[in-house]
This record gives structure tokens, sequence and C-alpha cells, in this order.
């Protein structure tokens, strides 16, 4: 994939979409409906959510699309669906790291798939992205369940020292862009609290997914050309204009490909 | 190993124990002074005990003194350590025992391991001996996990049904007796609530231990002859005079063998 | 209210409904859309559902519209839901209920309302109404809470047991109906696995309630007539068709009572 | 109590320790040898330890020790002790605070007692101090509850900016001090990694207490004199020295006091 920081892209653009966000009794997600559209699903492990039931119910889902499996292991905390960063130790992270690959593997096994990739989740996937440290405890984490597995992880505007890292320490890296999000000009999501941070209109998210697909610039907050080196999208399966966004971004990229 | 209900022991019993069972802050086990002692280590998945630095320590543990790994899967009771039998249905069950062994899994492949052998816990273990469309189900849930994973369960006067139900579901039965333990005549253990339940007598308990590594019968407590089929024998680590009734039947299997 | 399982109901029949069974990120139920039409809420209190913050804020709707709080505790079982029985000892039982009972109080206290009963959740509540021992123990955790709180169950044709019980430990009992659902002669609910258990016809829904309010007997499964002396009924704030049936209750009960 | 940062100690210094850290079958603590020695007991309320059946157990003995009950809330983290920090909300930490208080205060109304005080557990405590913002939301939610109950909390150097939030929201304010611990110039204990900065000679403990008590100044380990307006002393249960070291102190108050 084009990791490279710049140039045409000449690979496919993957969609990747978190998945098996339902607990217990409780759904969340429209997992069904978006599947057939994406082409890796991030499944939960179920610290933030997925409970071994839905787990086995997504994983088979994804088999039966052909759809790529990534782990998606977060901290442990249910109530806060991951999203509140915990004061983790590295060998805290990578024990739990480890448990829940182990956990989707094992579930992945039994229906004759298998854990692909590893993309943390909330908290600990913006805790990566702040904090080298972090990250390498992933990268170290990763490395050492074996198997070469990819780590997918945000794209900026430059990509360079995350690179190097995984680089380092022998993990692939798999960077991720979003088309329905406003860019700053190091090429970082602009806050939601800030006006335009979200793209509402569909035909603004299907244009940036497919300028991010051609390797073409963005214009990020401040007028500025930003590229996005990134191997991936991430799509969202939340509700039906979520879904229906995924579609189409699914039928652009189609037609760039076929083209 | 002999699970042919009677004549004499041809292979070595093989010492088991609960291991892994601390969580968190909390202590519980003596794991790193009775595991010298024993063959195979039922490690406590997370479920009952056990949290992943908890199931890393003990996995590692296991590895340096060539202990041969066992998951130890349960329902999902921390508060009640696993001892208090709920209504999963066989879907449930299956789904629980698929990601605590996965998730042990994960943790032994990094260290370079791999869960050999499966033994439920506490009620989950309870609930599959009593009700045969329970062990159906953890017998077709272990066979599914792959790796001809054998499945360790209590031995009987009569392991004929539970022996039929392996063979044809494709699971190696590994039989365990106890050593520290009255039995009924038909093989099993006598009530805790009953005088004379558990021998606290080492010399006892170390007489019975070798006497089913030789195949001999017991006296049940009715006074007729038992005879139980076991290749494996449950040991205990939970404090000091444990650890050392360990070390002593040890020493008489050892002498045993070298005979 | 009316529990003697007998003659004209003279007072008011109220509607109570589960409440705040979200949890995080998770949401189920209408409980903003329900509240207005309902006497008395059932609020979880973080065992099956509900966390802190969704109790907190189902109790300050409840207060907003002038609703009764009940505590709605359940065995510890997030993943299941609640429905799953589980072989809690008495004191386990008694233990949890206070646990629970006073966490809901506390964040009610706080908003300037009390728990005004309890009704146990889901399998605890099957266990209470299967086990006389069971209901022994939920009685005396009623009692020893303090308050003079009622306990509301399920009515049967013959309640007579079941208010010995709670007049020997001095329990308040409110026996509850359902008209959505199918009785046998004895006063059971007819299983959900039976054709005709669940009624879908709002005007068959609307006149059970009805009956019962006016203390008119239904026709059981097997037509005979049935008697139950109910003092509330138990009604629904899953979808938007359960609210619309309770609206529907509300105006045919309003309309009974100013008659 | 003495809390003017100054002048000689006119009230008794209260003993306080965190007791009830056991939870489901882990031990942890000497809560019932050290219990007769203490003056209030802060009860883990089950988000970091104790579950509804430890809670009420401590809860009895502290009663029959006369023992004062604080509720010692924390973050919900069981595998972490609620040591590690979480990225909590005002909102949450407010609410998981009152559902915790709450339930304690469940269980003690029970056997005829209250919550009487409140003090943060681990990461909780740490943040409230380190951080205004939190010491108010915690305040607030303290005075939410109701019944005036005092907040327990670091005592420093300097006392007065939480004094004067105290004043402001209307909570009376406990600080407490540690006898086995060395402290900085600014009142702050020095950090464990660092050489002395735990007491292991019970002599050195029982001085410092003595001098906390009597109002005079520590040594900080800089050399500078240390004043310390506490009262309140922090001490432990945790094993059979620390059990040790309390009834020295217990004995060394009291000769004080009778004096």
């Amino acid at each position: 994939m084009n990791n490279d920081n710049g140039g045409r892209a000449v690979e496919r653009l993957l969609l990747n979409c978190d998945m098996g966000e339902s607990f217990g009794s409780w759904r969340m997600g429209l997992d069904a409906e978006v599947m057939p559209y994406i082409d890796c699903a991030n499944i939960a492990c179920g610290y933030h959510a997925g409970d071994p039931s839905i787990m086995r119910r997504t994983v088979a889902l994804a088999l039966q699309h052909g759809v790529t499996i990534g782990a998606h292991p977060a901290y442990p905390d249910l109530v806060g669906f991951g999203r509140r960063s915990m004061a983790c130790s590295p060998e805290e992270i990578r024990d739990l790291l480890h448990y829940q690959i182990g956990a989707l593997d094992g579930i992945c096994k039994v229906l004759g798939g298998r854990v692909a990739y590893v993309k943390p989740h909330g908290a600990l996937y913006n805790d990566m992205m702040a904090d080298p440290l972090k990250l390498r405890t992933v990268l170290e984490a990763v490395a050492a369940y074996g198997g070469d597995l990819p780590l997918m992880l945000m794209a900026t505007a430059d990509n360079r020292a995350a690179q190097a890292l995984g680089d380092e320490i022998g993990v692939p890296l798999w960077f991720e862009a979003f088309a329905d999000r406003a860019y700053t000009a190091s090429g970082h999501l602009l806050s939601r609290r800030l006006p335009g941070a979200v793209h509402h209109d569909p035909a603004l998210v299907v244009e940036q997914a497919v300028r991010l697909a051609r390797g073409d610039t963005l214009v990020a907050d401040d007028g500025s050309a930003l590229r996005l080196a990134a191997s991936t999208l991430c799509v969202h399966g939340d509700n039906d204009s979520s879904v229906a966004a995924v579609r189409q971004i699914r039928q652009a990229l189609d037609a760039l490909e076929s083209r």
C-alpha cells in the first residue's frame, strides 16, 4: 500500500469500519447492512464492547462477506465504551492487547478465519497517536503476537516518525484517513467542537474519499493543501445515513478502480 | 493414558493444579511454590480469576518449569469465583469457552507456548458433570477450537458414557481423580458437608495418590472397593500445607515410576 | 390497593414500567416517551443495566413527571441482562439487594426523591416467584432496608401464600398483572413458546387492561375464567408501538376512573 | 478539629484506615485485627474492591467496635484496584460518587449505621488533590448527597485553598497526615521511588504520629520544619507488622490524651 506520503495511490483504498460493538442485549451499529460494502472489520474484543456471542456473530458475518478481520482492542471500560483514557502501564497495555487479540483469534479460528490486523479503539488509539512511548508499546505487543499483523493507525501530514518506529519493530503500518472529517494543516482531525469539523453533505464525503483514493491533496482548515498517504479509509455503520454514505463511497471507489 | 476403567495403570499419573487465580491486586495460591511439582497447570482465563497480566506471569512460570498448560475457563462471575451455576445457553457456553481459550492461547503464543487441554472451572465443571447436554456442549466447543485438545473431567466408577461422548465428538478425555477426598461407591466425591469428606492426614493423601497411580482400588465410603481409571490427579497449591502435600505426592509417584 | 383476590377493584390500577435499562453508550427503551403515561418506574440499579449517570437521568425524568420510583435490582450479569438464573446464596441475594437499593436511593436523595418500592428484575424475579425460600429472602431483605417499602411481584390466581409471607415479614405487596400476555388457569403467564402467548392486537391489550382495572375476570388459555387481584399493570416502553399501547391503556384507565 | 494549619492540636487525632478491600473469594487486609484500634473505617464500595457481602461484613465489624464509617469510592477499575487515573467527566465523577456512597449507606442503614464521611480512593484521591476542578467536583457531589458529610483529604503545608473551597461549597474537611511517610517541604509525600520515603522503623512511625497529634512540626526531606494541620492519621492494616504499628500508635496517642 502507499505509505510514502506522496504520489499517486497505486493500490485500492480499503474501507475499514468498527464492528461488533453491541453488548449483551444492547444493539449498536448496522453491522449486517454495512458489511457488504467494506474491506476490513475492526471487531470489538469484549473490553469496550462485544461479548463472546456478539464477537462470533460478527466474525461469521465478516467471513461470509470476505471481509478482512481486525482486532479492535480497548482499555477495560464498558461503561465508558473505551473512550476514557486510563493510566495503564506498558505491561498492562501489552497484556490486555494480547488477551483481546487472542480471544478474537480463538473465535476466528473456530469459524475458519483469523485476526489479520490490529486497530486499537478509542482512548487507547488516541493515546497511542499522542504518545510515542505508547505507540512503541502497542507496536511491540503486535509484533510479539506474531503472524506479521499490521497495525492500523491514523495518517497525518507526516507519517515518517510512526513509519520509522514500525520499521524498527517490524510491524507493517496501515494508515487510515477519514472522508467525513475536516483536517488541520498538520493532518490531524479538526476538533469536533469546532464548526465544520464533520462533513454532513454526502457529496463532500464522497469527494474527499475519492481524493484520498487518488492520492490527491485535501484542503486543510487553514486553506493549505494537505496530502495524506493512507491505505485505508475509516467509515461508519452507526445508522442508515452513514450506511448510505459507505455505499456511495464504495461505488465511487469501484468506479475509480475500473477506469 | 489409561482410560479403560480397569487394569493396572501403564502411564504416569499426571498432577494437575488450578493456577493463576489471583486477580489484579489480590493474590491467591502459591503458584511459584507448587509449579515445580506438577505436570499440568489449569490457568484461569479472566472470567472467574486471572487478568491478562496474571495470566502472562502464570504462563511464563509454567513454561519455565516445562509444565503443560490447560485453559481453565469459567462462567463470567468474578464475585462468585465461577462457583455459582448460571443458566447459560449452549451457544453462550460455547462462545465463552472459545473466548477464554483463545485469550489464554494468545498469551501463550507470545511466550512460545500453547493451550494443550481444557478443564472447565467450578460451577461450569460441575454442571458439565451433572448434565450430559452440557458435557456435549463443552466437548463440541473444545473440538471446534481445533488442535485436538483433550478435555479434563472427573473420573467416576463408570466413565463409559463420558468416553462414548468424547469418542463420538472426537475429543480425547483426561479423567482426573482426587487424593485428598473420600469417594462414594459410584465414584463421586463425598459431599464436603459429610464427615470424612476431606483427608487431612498427609499419609492418607499420599497413599490414595499411590493407589490411584498403580490402578489399585480405593475404599468407598460404604466400604466397597472402588476402581477409578484416572490419568491425572488434581492437587492444590492454596497454602503451605497443600504445597507440602503436593511435594510428597510427587516424591511418592516418582519413586513408584523409578521402580 | 386491592390484594384480596376477588371483588371489584376499588383503587386505581397503577402502570409500572422497567426504566433506565440503557448502559454506557448503549440505549435501550423509550424512557422519555413512556414516562408521561406511567405511575411507577422500575429503575435498573447497575447490575443488569443502568450505570450511575443513566440512573441519575432516569430518576430526574421520573421526578419531573411525578412518577413513583422503584428499585429494579438484579443478579450481577450485564452480559445476560440479568435474565440468567445464578445460584446465589440467601446472604448474597440479601446483600446485592441492599447494595442496589441503596445505590439508587443515594441517587434519588440527591435529586429530592426516594426509592418507594422494590421489584426484582428478570431471573431474580422469576426465581423469587418459583421458590418460596427465595421469596422469603427477598421479603426479609426489603423489610430490613426499612421505610416500609412494598415488594412488587406477580399476581396469580391465588396470591394467598405470597400474601401470608408478606404479612408475616411485614412487607406490603403490590401484585402486578400483564395486559399483553395470555394466562393459564392458575394465573401464570402462558409460555412465550406457545402460540397466542403474547397479544399483538392493541384492542385486545387495552381490553385486558380494562378488565383487570375493573376487577373483571379474564379468560385463561383453557377457557376458564381467571380472576387476578392486581394493583398494578406491567407495561413496556421498548419501542414506538409499545409506547402507543401504554398511551391507549392510560386513556382507557383514565376514562374508567372518571366515570 | 484543628484545621488552622498551626498551633497546638486541641482535639484527638483520629486514626483512619482503608477497610473492606477484599473482593469475592480474595482476601486483603487484616480488618478484624486492626478495627479495634482505629476511629474511622474507609470502606470500599464495590468499584475498586468490596462486594456487597464484604461491605456488609465490614460495616458490621465497624459498628461492633464503634468505629465511624466512611465511604471510600473509586474509579470503576477492579483490575487496577482504582489506582489508575481515568479520564472521567465531572458528571461521571459526581454520579459514581453518589452511586457508591448510596450503596454503602444502604448497607449501613440495614445494620443501624450510616455513612459519616467520604474519602475518595487511589487515583480518584490523587486526581482530586492534583486538580482543583476535580476537588470542586468531589466537594459538590459530597454536598449534594446531604447529611453534612465531611470530605477526608490530604493535609499539606498550606491547606488554605482547599479549606476555602470546602467553606464555599459547605463541606467540612478532615485533613489527614501519614506517620509512616517522609514529607517534602510543601507537605507532600516524598515519592516512594526516593530513598527514605517510607519509615520502616516503628519507633520513628510512632514518634511522627505523636508529633502530628501534638501539633509539633516534622522535619521535611530538605531539613526544613513542616507543620501539618491534620485531624486524622491514615494507618494501614495490610499485614501483621502494620497492625502492630497501629496498636503502638493507638497506645501512644491514648497516653498523650490521658496526660
